[in-house]
């Protein structure tokens, strides 16, 4: 029986050729200029475009890009270049983000003390995961004789509903719990350490512009009142991300506007501590997951007990997520097209299948595809963001997958 | 509520000195001679001791190693050394495994021309996956003029029962419906080849004896009545593996003789046509699985919400399997500990995290474990098959895991 599968973001489209264009280029030529398939391409183009969607639905709140998302480095150049800010997660993003950005931050709960030196030593404000962090922190910066930039991060008592990943609310091993946040804050700054302020993280991948309403506007009165127990306004408050992307089918994407109007209603009726705080929302899937396609080429076309199985030379070892393994608990088929018949009707019922030798290997299961050859590419949508880098390169020891980045213009 | 883990194997042992030891040596003087932590330590003794207890219970059958378990390459050349054949499932494997072993063999479902054209310059075997494969094959034999060595994979019409992952029964991309067999090893074998039998695999970690004796009964079945259909003896029945290990609570371990005296009485009893075929046994997980184990060391020791969370510096882009991430539909605790206090009795009920900024990443969720403090060493068992090649290493750009291999001699 055919699955459904999720929307293509409509930026991707049939040339006059009959097959996908990105950014203006076919599929095939992108993959002939990159030297073949596994091909990762990212559209510059739909990035900027979500970059000034972000800015016309929040203005003045500040924008930062979670690193992790995707990493690769002619992406992260071109992003670091229009956004306010870069939040890392390991010593080796930070590496690849400073001197990118004025404000770099460095979240993770599990920094070592080598990783904390050299945050601190390169001026990047660290994200303080727990008070032994603080110390080990604190510790560094005086063998360093620098003074650090130290915010806090708060695990929230809340979380954003029917969130992808929770990441406040109960027990969590990321950040501090708010009634103790406020002795931790002063300990910082009787340590001589430059406070910087809140992250406030409460989720990750929400389509709910209501819950996304609803978290942000918890964040502010927490913020607020750890402020107030302070007695010193935060400089900065992250409010966190947790904008999603609809991967599969029946799935609607966020009401982006809703939320900054909202926001900015919360921001004007802030408590008076917070006046002069500088707000922050971090994004990474939603400013390039979008922007990502994976073309892989069809090595093999088999039928077995009736069934069509279209083989290709990509797999799980380059898009995890996509095969439904990455945590997911239930497989549900990502946007998948057959690129290079792109503006041709389904014919066939196909399951998309990579290379590996394993049944945990699918790209596309029941979909319905044109008739579709050896040779022919396929494409895998929402690949921009936890794809390649999340993904077990390395499994079965298949060649690594190529990365472009690309815009109209080029 | 503190929930079960599975069960440590036997060989991992306390020395005196009250902390784990592998191969006859501490933990930490093992991640000191290394340079640090995470590291993974496969014990070869340990591996040699499972290669033996194989040859003793399946005295006259074949031995193959599945290089995709752990294609370390000390670990590699030492099990090369003790048995029978390597079976790889990619040119990358196929490197590796070149001029290690006499019998090297070849499966996976999306080889490229490349590939073919590569393994049969080298006179690997191919486990042919479909009828186009085949025909690609003899294209690619063509053109280098070689006669290519042959095997077909048989999509056999049952799996093993309980089998902890199907590769075969209906629709699969892996092999040939066992119906279109006969067809297509004749026109192997009008067409010049060397055909060189069957590999017939119909699951995979399996702990059921009953359930693995049942499907290596059906596949010689079935490979005597494929050979009388096509009237040619094959050379070799690859009667596949699936042979598990237990990693969660209440799992029991493998009765690897009852299956091995049962396979001899199969054997005994086969069908006249395959009298002079050889049977060769796959096995990855089941030889190698248990060996290793994945040090590493606790940077921070944190509350939230009276739960106490041991961060570590390692995690789930080195050991996804034992996240809970690849693949399962509910995270289980793999067998885990503080290898600093391997001999101690267990104090306190902890989660024990990774280092990654996602709530993915957890490595012992609520355990009981002796009172462990920062610079302690976690140890991560059965992490010798699917562990580092099988996780996404450079996933938030965190610095590689370290390898190591060692017997109780060195």
């Amino acid at each position: 029986m055919t699955k459904p599968m999720g929307g293509i973001p409509a930026e991707f489209r049939a040339g006059e050729d009959g097959t996908l264009h990105v950014a203006g280029r076919s599929a095939a030529s992108l993959v002939a200029d990159a030297g073949g398939t596994p091909l990762f391409v990212y559209d510059l183009a739909m990035v900027a475009a979500r970059i000034a969607r972000f800015r016309g639905a929040f203005p003045g709140v500040s924008l930062h890009y979670a690193v992790k998302a995707n990493s690769y480095a002619p992406l992260l150049a071109a992003i670091a270049k229009q956004v306010d800010g870069l939040d890392v997660a390991s010593a080796g993003e930070m590496r690849q983000a400073i001197g990118r950005a004025e404000h770099i931050s460095f979240a993770g709960p599990g920094k070592t003390d080598a990783e904390l030196e050299a945050a601190i030593g390169a001026g990047v404000t660290l994200n303080l995961e727990s008070e032994g962090e603080a110390e080990r922190a604190l510790t560094a910066a005086g063998r360093l004789g620098v003074r650090p930039k130290l915010a806090v991060r708060v695990n929230p008592d809340f979380e954003i509903r029917g969130s992808g990943m929770r990441m406040g609310g109960g027990a969590r091993p990321f950040g501090v719990d708010a009634e103790r946040v406020p002795a931790l804050v002063r300990r910082i700054i009787d340590a001589g350490a430059e406070w910087h302020g809140f992250h406030i993280f409460a989720g990750s991948q929400a389509l709910s512009a209501e819950a996304l309403i609803e978290a942000q506007r918890a964040t502010v009165v927490l913020a607020g009142e750890l402020a107030e127990a302070i007695g010193v306004t935060p400089p900065l408050v992250n409010l966190g991300g947790g904008f999603g992307i609809p991967y599969f089918h029946g799935e609607q994407p966020l009401d982006l506007e809703a939320v900054g109007a909202e926001l900015a209603e919360t921001l004007a009726q802030r408590p008076p501590i917070l006046r002069h705080s500088a707000f922050a929302i971090e994004l990474g899937r939603w400013l390039v997951g979008e922007a990502g396609v994976y073309l892989t080429r069809i090595v093999d076309r088999k039928v077995s007990h009736g069934k069509t199985f279209l083989v290709t030379d990509g797999g799980m070892h380059h898009q995890l997520a996509a095969s439904g393994n990455f945590g997911q608990l239930v497989r549900r088929n990502y946007p998948v097209a057959i690129a290079t018949r792109f503006g041709s009707e389904p014919e066939e019922e196909a399951t998309i299948v990579g290379c590996l030798c394993t049944p945990l290997d699918r790209l596309g299961d029941d979909v319905m595809t044109p008739k579709a050859q050896v040779g022919d590419l396929v494409a895998v949508f929402l690949a921009g963001a936890y794809g390649l880098s999340a993904s077990p390169q390395a499994f079965l020891g298949h060649a690594p997958a190529l990365e472009r980045a690309v815009s109209g213009g080029s």
